[in-house]
């Protein structure tokens, strides 16, 4: 912790609402400012991700008028990036920004609170932490490594995938090569699927040298970014794997305790101003990608998992989730709690969400 | 404004962090507090809008350690309900919680920042504010008024209504007498239904009585709080009119003008924070009350508006839309401007959302 001079905000509020109350004060009272350190699983500026770390540092720090002031680390500028929650753990740093399901090695009950495949959207996920019981649990998680998390957004639906081949049938995918992360992965590679993980930067070279066949990453605003339609011809949307992974910001449990109840409350509020930002910067670019893609790269065609195919990963699904549950009794308590909100939120978007869409479709649609 | 006596947060911090930063602050200063009164144009604590008016009023309070403490004022307990913008513009109160669509007798154009009849969705709506020019059009409708507007929230897609008798066709809309607000109580108008608009406490007596035939109030939450399922039988969702009806906090423009920079930026992302946890709150009560409802309420028939029905009102949305847009030249600029951005959006969820939705009800659909 650093601390420094700094000029109050609220010298300047005096000096605009009249000179009496810099001559009568309410009080007078110390200031001290800090720096907390924050790394983050993001190459520095990653669109989506890492310019939203950024927001979230510059609003806690706009909103505390500097006396706690958030130092941005991009991935391996201070620690690696798959090592952010142990360094906030032993306080290298003081928070992080990533995304839970990078830390399922710790604990399988984190996948829940990313994603699901078929499961919770960008708008249920964060209903189901603030008011379904969510965020309790997922403080159970992380209380062994001594962190609090705060929900700090979403990319919304994410793609399938840029693909060589077409997937026609369940055969198409048996010994298909293809970068997948995550349960996604796992349902792929229980379908015949010789399932690869890659790091970012090598994705769209793997795919462009024909080192694999199909490779996902996130949706359109991204993967035309990486160049992915330049790599692979078929786009299978969306994801059936990743409806709305969520991102987090975790925090030293011990350096959160000591702040003052207004930095508290700077922090838990700064994250979710954070969330709705982020999910609206994802949700804006794809948009606006995706109509510039379809005009500037007539050749990329799009496609959609045949009706078999989804049935047999949502029987996968269904099959890896269960076991994941039966690790240990903190993953199960979470696995049942995602699962029974999912099912109620699929019998709700059926008379809402997905009809609403399917009328504007019918009014508007091309 | 009234200036109290105020405890600090930072003292605290101090206290815990070390006795060395109480006996070397970096800087002493002089501290104000103020109150700001907030009038909202809904019943005291009214669940979804009345309660996130007062979350947000609270956040602002809890994140400036008491130096704004914002006094919230139910409808009518200051000035009446749609006297607001009036009030805030007059500085009577210094911001209000609202909707704009309750305005657009001061400008047609803020019909748009509300909802459009198959227009933008909850998570759309806030991306064309932060995003895609939305903001700065907005405030230049405001502009003449003195007042700035932040984007407070989203009720989510709402309900297309209670009905005494089913809608199959064109012709069973002639003569019904419907209680329906807004742009959509319009294009009803024009396809030959009675259009009546009741005050918010008598749209069940109303529907129960026999004195309308049908009438939309909210979504399935508040709905049933208010007992429109013991008043008609047949529940037409979801709502062609109100696809992702947004909340507002305006703030008299003098007075945002004069906060010391750390108090403007809390207020700017309190609203966003408000605005996240209001769509979560709906969003979760709304799947909860609706899956309730299921099991309590079995007489409860869904429907659907039938698509000649559906076609019928896009055609008028579009008519209406088009004339609203020729009033002045700001109306125009607002039209063209959400009219791009949903076509755009449509295209979009034809190959995200909406498919994954519907992928998600293949795999745990009833």
């Amino acid at each position: 912790m650093k601390r420094r001079e700094f000029l109050s905000g609220a010298v300047v509020a005096g000096a605009t609402t009249g000179a009496a109350s810099l001559a009568a004060p309410s009080i007078v009272r110390a200031q001290e400012t800090m720096e907390w350190k924050m790394v983050t699983t993001w190459p520095k500026n990653a669109p989506g991700v890492g310019v939203n770390a950024q927001r979230f540092a510059d609003m806690v720090t706009a909103m505390s008028g500097g006396r706690l002031t958030i130092r941005l680390f991009a991935a391996g500028e201070l620690v690696p990036p798959f090592e952010c929650l142990d360094a906030v753990q032993a306080d290298t740093a003081q928070l992080a920004h990533s995304t839970p399901y990078y830390w399922v090695g710790k604990s399988p009950a984190l996948n829940f609170f990313t994603t699901m495949p078929f499961g919770l959207t960008a708008w249920e996920l964060n209903a189901w932490i603030y008011f379904g019981g969510g965020q309790a649990l997922w403080e159970e998680v992380y209380a062994p490594f001594n962190v609090v998390p705060f929900y700090a957004g979403n990319s919304g639906v994410q793609s399938g995938g840029w693909f060589n081949r077409e997937i026609n049938t369940l055969d198409d995918l048996k010994g298909l090569k293809m970068r997948i992360a995550g349960i996604g992965g796992e349902v792929m590679r229980r379908l015949g699927v010789a399932v690869v993980v890659t790091p970012a930067g090598e994705i769209q070279p793997a795919l462009m040298s024909g080192a694999v066949d199909a490779a996902e990453w996130v949706g359109p605003w991204l993967d035309i970014a990486f160049g992915m339609h330049k790599a692979a011809k078929y786009y299978y949307v969306p994801a059936f794997h990743e409806p709305g992974p969520g991102l987090e910001v975790i925090v030293n449990k011990d350096r959160l305790a000591a702040l003052p109840d207004d930095l508290k409350a700077i922090v838990k509020y700064a994250a979710r101003a954070a969330s709705e930002t982020t999910l609206a910067d994802f949700t804006f670019n794809n948009i606006k990608v995706f109509a510039d893609m379809r005009e500037k790269f007539p050749e990329v065609e799009l496609r959609t998992f045949p009706d078999a195919v989804i049935a047999a990963m949502g029987e996968k699904t269904k099959e890896v989730a269960a076991e994941i549950a039966e690790r240990d009794e903190v993953t199960h308590k979470v696995y049942e709690a995602f699962m029974a909100f999912n099912q109620q939120a699929e019998a709700y978007q059926a008379y809402f969400d997905l009809p609403a869409l399917r009328m504007r479709q019918q009014v508007f649609g091309g």
